[in-house]
């Protein structure tokens, strides 16, 4: 079998992987490392970088190669490879220049004035900047509508979740909003009898440095090929053969930079064990942002606050903090718990979390398709997070509709990846436990390796090879649903 | 004035710049943070940044765009901007490909090799891979002579050392070697009589950071577009806009890496003190191999081993290490410049590691030239160390002629620019004290001020702007001779 056109284009994109590595190394560092007049020159390299990569991909040729690939004589990764190669030309090729520059820029200004913004609790500050990327975003998502043949707020969310729409979104979240806000108060109900003692710090940034790796290591992750390091703002990055986590430290705290680093060795381990005999191609990259934040979240939440879990990491809080009464694992786990309501997407526990992301998806679907304006969203914000959270933030901008960059940079259709991640994630953990039954038990003796096993056969070296609803139903036996994650979160919140 | 293949060279070789950027980024990560695991990915990567560097320096169009740009009216900093493209482009275009592909083959065997032969002492299998890198550097050496009508040693020293001849170097080296050797020996002799104390160790590596980190600052690194990492090999990376220093650590000794950390604060303030506004242009890359040598040695030896500067550390090292009676300053100081000749050129100390060098130069130059062979290295090597350091190698190849990497690789003419940095770095400070006739005081009393304004106004933000000769004039009133570095290897090792 000879395929001329499809080598032409495998050729091509791993002559991207190349580039591509050195620009993901380049953003780590940035992160990372960078000290902070490197900035205007590290801009002005990775610019060109993004250029050059933007040149290789709308390169005119690759339209009559692709058309090519499509009738050659392919076995199932190669197709699979052209689907996927065909995607990401697609959301090269999607848009006209002059949108995507004009984005770019509308989404930097707005994003550089909300960083004063937010503190300063100026919504219509922000407002006057918003419009217009709200404005350049219903452009970008009619353009890809009219290309795709979805809907608008769906073919925005089909560059970060492929195959998902708004019906079925409709139908997932809105069984979660059914239950999950009861079970909220069911559960508070409950702890409120409940006493926990309290963890003293500090805690040194050596020893959560320390425990991170210990954690890291126990979780599997190859420090042959990736590191951890420090960032503001935590995240993997990186490529699949040296993968980069960062975390942070408050030496008041030690369980959001040992927790980041549980949620982001998740992500890690996906990217070291996406399918290593293809990486470079399109088919062997990560299935989509939801799938992702599957993997950190069956770190961080269903490996991360298991029971069993909790009770392995007790003895190593000791040994790395000074041993404490509050470090007794039954208490840990009751603590790690706690359930209360926040303003805070990103600080919310386990069980509020998905109710600040429904919020969001209903309001940004809204304004996508026009049903709500701009200054629409404080009164909206303010409405959902009363009915849903039973919290305030009426003039509270600053903890309400303010709080995330997503908008303001021009993000869009991003938001519901987070809750699908932690639904996909119980899921996984579901069939798992069907294969394992005596998972926790095992967990309890430090033996993860079903769980690690599981992800790896059905998840990580899968990479691209199905489309996403293919991909869990052949995971699972079942289409993605919200019946193993309320389970997960009963058996958690109310469980013995 | 219009000139438009200038304005062309200039927007090519600023995107050399940005594209170089990454490349030196990765390049850096990969010494001093990659694990272990990442070569393979790392090493495609670059591999396709060093086609596409090598693709647009040798893109056809750029010939007809010299031509015309040597002949358009272009003010003082663009005509010298031409010449120093006229060079780079030179350089890329000189080799034919297969002969380019050919030395890096080659090179990468035997230096892979001599990692394992070096320490067996086997000179046998070392030779039997080194003949052809040989050959193919008397090849390479015929073409660059060939273009350039100069010798076809000289054409090789040209690539690090532009404008240097092995007619100037017999000069100065035939200088050197007329006093030299009995200079060792009279300061042997007296340096007999006189007792010194060792400090004892062990010094931990987060003091000898600490300690490394102030010596820097103290020596005028700007950290904001910087930093200090650690690696097998120190070296100093990075870009001007961004320079990384890195160094090593062992926890018996403090002084190789401490003085190796101001050796590359030296080439780190070069580097970070180039022509900003011309940054990116080859007219602001610094002059050359032995211009940055001698920046390098200006900070480790002329001022690192200064008695005034020594002074300044004594207390810190009390500081960082603990208070120990070895530390007192002219204990440190008589410690710091005992004189030793010894196997190996990268231990060796400022008296006797000329000798080193001159040594390299003679084998390597007759090697080129045809008047030795490969197989002659040993005898030749073995009767120098004997004749000039009074050390016995005969059979010794590990700790001979097999010690440095250079040669196994491929690299010749670079050897001399090790000392002629050395003898800039005596004729600069010579031109210092004649400006600053108390520098001795005012570096005792920490202001070291006066040599480095004079380093930054008369070599650091000139960059290539003058031809290596002129800057040399035009900085110190006289071409480059061997009397300062003499007078300083005196003063210093015989003086009281």
């Amino acid at each position: 079998m000879t395929h001329p056109a499809y080598d032409e284009l495998a050729a091509t994109w791993k002559r991207l992987h190349h580039f591509g590595h050195l620009q993901a190394l380049a953003s780590w560092d940035r992160s990372a490392l960078m000290p902070v007049n490197g900035n205007a020159a590290r801009a002005n390299a990775m610019a060109e970088m993004d250029g050059l990569l933007h040149g290789i991909r709308t390169d005119p040729v690759l339209a009559g190669n692709l058309d090519r690939a499509e009738r050659e004589l392919l076995d199932d990764m190669q197709r699979a490879n052209v689907r996927e190669i065909r995607r990401d030309w697609n959301s090269a090729n999607a848009l006209p220049a002059e949108l995507v520059q004009a984005q770019s820029l509308a989404g930097a200004r707005c994003e550089h004035a909300w960083r004063t913004q937010r503190p300063a609790n100026d919504w219509a500050g922000f407002l006057a900047n918003f419009r217009e990327v709200l404005s350049l975003a219903r452009r970008q998502a009619r353009y890809l509508a009219y290309r795709s043949g979805l809907d608008p707020y769906d073919a925005l969310m089909d560059n970060y979740e492929p195959g998902m729409t708004a019906r079925t979104l409709d139908i997932l979240f809105g069984d979660l909003e059914r239950w999950l806000p009861g079970l909220v108060r069911r559960v508070r109900a409950k702890q409120a009898a409940e006493s926990t003692m309290v963890p003293v710090g500090p805690y040194s940034r050596a020893a959560q440095y320390a425990i991170g790796v210990e954690t890291m290591k126990l979780l599997g992750f190859d420090f042959s090929a990736g590191r951890l390091d420090e960032s503001a703002h935590p995240f993997c990055g990186g490529v699949p053969e040296d993968t980069r986590l960062t975390t942070r430290y408050r030496e008041d705290d030690f369980v959001g930079s040992l927790w980041g680093v549980m949620h982001e060795t998740g992500h890690g381990r996906y990217e070291q064990n996406l399918p290593r005999d293809w990486l470079g191609q399109p088919v062997a990259w990560a299935r989509s942002a939801g799938i992702h934040e599957s993997q950190s979240l069956s770190f961080e939440m269903q490996i991360g606050l298991n029971r069993s879990f909790i009770g392995l990491l007790a003895p190593r809080m000791a040994a790395h903090f000074g041993a404490q009464p509050a470090f007794e694992a039954g208490n840990l786990h009751r603590w790690l718990t706690r359930v209360q309501p926040s303003y805070i997407r990103v600080e919310a526990d386990e069980l509020t979390y998905p109710l600040h992301v429904i919020l969001r998806y209903r309001i940004e679907r809204d304004l996508i398709e026009g049903r709500a304006e701009a200054e629409d969203i404080p009164a909206l914000w303010d409405a959902a997070m009363a009915s849903m959270l039973d919290i305030d933030t009426h003039g509270n901008f600053n903890n309400g509709c303010m709080q995330d960059v997503h908008w303001g940079s021009g993000l869009f259709g991003y938001f519901p990846s987070y809750t699908l991640g932690a639904m996909y994630a119980a899921q996984w953990f579901a069939a798992i436990r069907r294969e394992t039954p005596d998972l926790d038990t095992r967990m309890a003796a430090g033996d993860l390796a079903p769980a690690f096993n599981w992800l790896h056969e059905n998840i990580w070296r899968q990479g691209s090879r199905w489309t996403t609803s293919e991909l869990v139903t052949r995971a699972t036996g079942e289409p993605l649903n919200a019946v193993h994650y309320r389970r997960h979160l009963e058996a958690r919140y109310l469980g013995s």
